[in-house]
């Protein structure tokens, strides 16, 4: 489908915190480098795998922070160094999607980027690739900003949604984007997924480079210069210097938030093959195997009379007697168990270390 | 109070598996050995420190199994090494007793037993003792097998009761029993507490030996005669043989079934001294120390909106979002999440680990 002299790239966002998934998530190696499906595959891995199909090795970027550097290097062993872009300071998605598209833009020109975090799961692989070079023949033929919009199967209250309206239909089974909601309560998700007009915010977007580029320079014109600065450094001798000196000045803004909330250029494509952003420890019991008690269980571990919790441990027993909706995290310095409708407060957890000055077990 | 002459001797019982506190309880480290409530002194050498004032070491007996002697010795240096008694084979308790009276009959003749669980709980220690004299005082002077029973605070389900007349009424606070109640439902427990007839059977006893033994020989007649030939032998080179060869022979049976329940001669005494027999995790939030919302931590213990828990770990973060009645025990090759009220089911762990072999985690 997709224009064969076109170059397609794929960008994956490899720099978040993962602190959701703490205690096993940490600074030194967060949620995207851990195989936390238990399969033995990390989050990072998996999502390049996914685009492997689509996308060569030669034409797929990793941005990340510079602390991460060993650990995409040690786990993506196939993905040239150029590739691998560090951030000097962490500025949320807008300035890591422009840093990557000033680079591209610069060795490739106007390609087409597939941009996708490194910490998603995707369950019917091939249907999201059909769906991605949908996306990208879209983002080509109508120079729009494409957002995969994914078909909610149940009143999420952890995720953005997207409104869109079946009057807007474009080709390709893409629709006019009509605005973003935040995460909603769980009343408003119920109205949502009845109404059939709102889908999850998946956070995978596709767009040409130009076309970014250009959006960027409208909505956040400091950014643009500095990616300019950027773009033009990149590949000489300069490009170490200036990314350090330039990228931390860039405004640490969502690209949600920074340009797909104010351009009229959006679009959506539905998709449905089984994506989960797995935002928290409760996640895994939706997107891996669990026992016929509805249990996740990664470990050495024993059950009694338990129904519906995670149990995330290492080679240690653990020993789970009467428990319903309960997570139970065991590393080696630092243990976790949660009821399963308080895992938004384990990030109160990581600010008491912070405070307490316990930086060892962050 | 009591008699001048008459020699008072102790019998602690020390040779329990304490299953229901796995997995910080080990078989090769049972309950009693261990400073349970946090404050460093062992559930022996609480128990001991507390006949202290009424006992003289060289009075004092330790009844454990082979295996637990060097435990024993370790610490409780200051009992002589002839009082320490050891079971060749677990046998219950009237075998367990039985052994102890042998060997006081041989040595101190008709000398009166105060009988005591190594691994249970007194808060009021004074009082306890004003009890226990009494119930010497009242054993030495009627004859009879004297029980002390605990005047219940709340309608508890876990504890036998014992039923009592008023109307029977002996001298010193001594009461005639009428029965043993099993331990009862909750509705049950309930009427016994409303009705002031019934107290705990809290497994404290109070006799001669010469009364003890001559109710062995009347209702438990095949462990008398092993137990006046392990007498005979006490003190001679021919004990430990004897012990060895006689003692598994005992019938396995618990004095309360064996002998008490049968026996018209037993008493009473109703004590009120903030008595626990700390039967399992949940117990340790009513005899130690909680923090304002309810929870017994001992360790590194951070909490987040939790209530009414237990917590007993090491050196390693625990760290709690969201719990209530959640018991935690965190070892180095093992941990237990148990809801409070499983409790009882923490003994099916410890069942399934003997059925999978895995004998190192008991």
């Amino acid at each position: 489908m997709q224009n064969p002299n076109q170059i397609l790239t794929a960008v994956i966002m490899a720099g978040g915190r993962g602190e959701r998934f703490w205690p096993k998530s940490r600074i030194r190696c967060p949620k995207q480098f851990l195989p936390l499906t238990g399969d033995g595959e990390t989050m990072l891995q998996k999502t390049v795998r996914r685009v492997g199909g689509l996308v060569p090795p030669e034409q797929t970027y990793i941005v990340t922070n510079a602390e991460y550097m060993p650990l995409v290097r040690e786990q993506l062993p196939d993905i040239p160094a150029e590739n691998l872009l560090a951030e000097p300071a962490p500025r949320n998605t807008a300035p890591c999607i422009a840093l990557a598209a000033a680079v591209i833009q610069k060795r490739s020109g106007n390609a087409t980027m597939l941009v996708l975090p490194a910490d998603h799961l995707v369950r019917h692989e091939e249907i999201c690739s059909d769906v991605l070079c949908r996306a990208a023949a879209a983002a080509e033929e109508t120079d729009s900003l494409v957002t995969i919009g994914i078909t909610p199967t149940y009143p999420e209250t952890g995720y953005g949604y997207i409104a869109f309206s079946r009057a807007k239909y474009l080709p390709r089974g893409v629709y006019q984007v009509d605005s973003f909601k935040e995460k909603p309560d769980a009343e408003t998700a119920r109205s949502y997924v009845n109404s059939g007009n709102y889908l999850w915010n998946s956070g995978m977007f596709v767009w040409k480079t130009d076309v970014f580029l250009d959006a960027v320079k409208t909505h956040l014109p400091a950014a643009y210069e500095i990616a300019a600065e950027i773009r033009d450094a990149c590949d000489t001798d300069a490009f170490d210097a200036v990314l350090q000196k330039r990228f931390p000045d860039m405004p640490s803004i969502s690209v949600d938030f920074g340009i797909l909330e104010k351009t009229e250029r959006l679009c959506t494509i539905p998709g449905s093959f089984g994506w989960d952003d797995v935002g928290s420890w409760p996640a895994l019991r939706r997107v891996a195997k669990t026992d016929t008690n509805g249990n996740y269980r990664d470990g050495d571990i024993i059950t009694i009379g338990t129904k519906n919790c995670v149990f995330s441990g290492r080679e240690k027993l653990i020993a789970a007697v009467g428990l319903e909706n309960i997570v139970v995290v065991d590393t080696e310095d630092a243990l976790l168990v949660c009821d399963m409708d308080a895992a938004q407060n384990i990030k109160k957890i990581t600010e008491m270390l912070r405070e307490q000055g316990r930086g060892e077990l962050l």
